[in-house]
């Protein structure tokens, strides 16, 4: 196995990474199951057998549906930039409890936000849980460019 | 050259995240050139030059448009998953032939959907195609976490 | 430290990375601003303790949000390949001025590109700010594949 699997902040990063790649992974077939139920597709060939007055009504935007596409989109945005700056952050040395302490607050906030987003809680939830996202990749952000700062 | 290139698992995934990345960023002129023969823009100054009842006209969006914009989010949705979780998964030091199988089965279904997405071809191929894709991300991220697990 | 940041292109991918990274996430609290100030939501639960007709009128997509919107979305389909083909580039040992310049033309592109749609300034600043950056990940992955090719 690479060196790299030697490091405890490189394993625990692996393992939170992709837990919550996986989490964003699971929004599309959440997506797909309110598609469903709601009885609301996007594309013509997802309604196949059915007349034209029917495909009229099945080819439209539902709340539902697109509140779950925002929290998918929430997520992209979100947990992509947490693994690239993640993974910067484990190569460079830190120290192991503080990097477990952001890899457990991130991975929290985000099923917290997909809770807070699909539910819906009342807000500030969803917005408290998004921040803390946010703050856990600048406080890494941080110290990757303190590290490697090299223009 | 980093050690990294002397393992030929690491060497196929390089070669195989920059396929399937780079058909993701071919999206975008894909849809560039749908913009301009279905004349649909999204914004104000991509149609200088014209009077405004024309403008009203060209500001719109377009069904053939949106196919491809969601074709090139399906694809952000799994291929930049499968980049991160086949990275991690490449430094687990899998066997060669379950890998090179893996990122073969990946690249193929992602070309496939987009074929299935674009022309459009029946359901279920595209279904199909997206959910082969979405196995092989899983089997990996399935190695990864028995592999590193550390919480 | 790992071995990984004795390089000097490491170090600079290292940072120029988490330099467009945080640009992109930097668009998400930008919508927030302009959500409020045109006062323009997409959640329910966004607009609490407001009268059923309030809502009504701020439950809308507002264009200079939207514009927004599609800044991040166009950072996210470009700045990712990006990094995932700068990672992979940067391993397989490349020249360190050639790099270094591979690194600022991209960032400086994206930095216009977002000004350029932002603000907006009238084509064809902000497409051939894109199409900089394009470049820039193309010669990259050309690299990459001619360095690693294994199918």
């Amino acid at each position: 196995m690479a060196p790299l699997f030697e490091d405890e902040v490189f394993l625990a990063f692996s393992t939170y990474a992709t837990i919550v790649v996986l989490k964003t992974m699971l929004m599309a077939p959440l997506t797909a199951y309110y598609r469903f139920t709601r009885g609301a597709f996007a594309n013509d060939e997802d309604v196949p057998g059915k007349s034209e007055e029917q495909k009229k009504r099945l080819l439209r935007s539902h709340p539902e549906v697109e509140r779950i596409r925002r929290c998918h989109q929430n997520d992209l945005e979100n947990i992509i930039p947490f693994v690239i700056i993640g993974l910067l952050y484990s190569l460079t040395g830190p120290d192991v409890s503080t990097a477990l302490t952001y890899f457990r607050v991130f991975a929290a906030s985000r099923v917290c936000h997909t809770v807070a987003y699909v539910l819906p809680l009342p807000q500030p939830s969803r917005a408290l849980c998004w921040m803390t996202g946010m703050v856990v990749t600048f406080c890494m952000a941080y110290r990757v460019l303190t590290e490697t700062f090299h223009l």
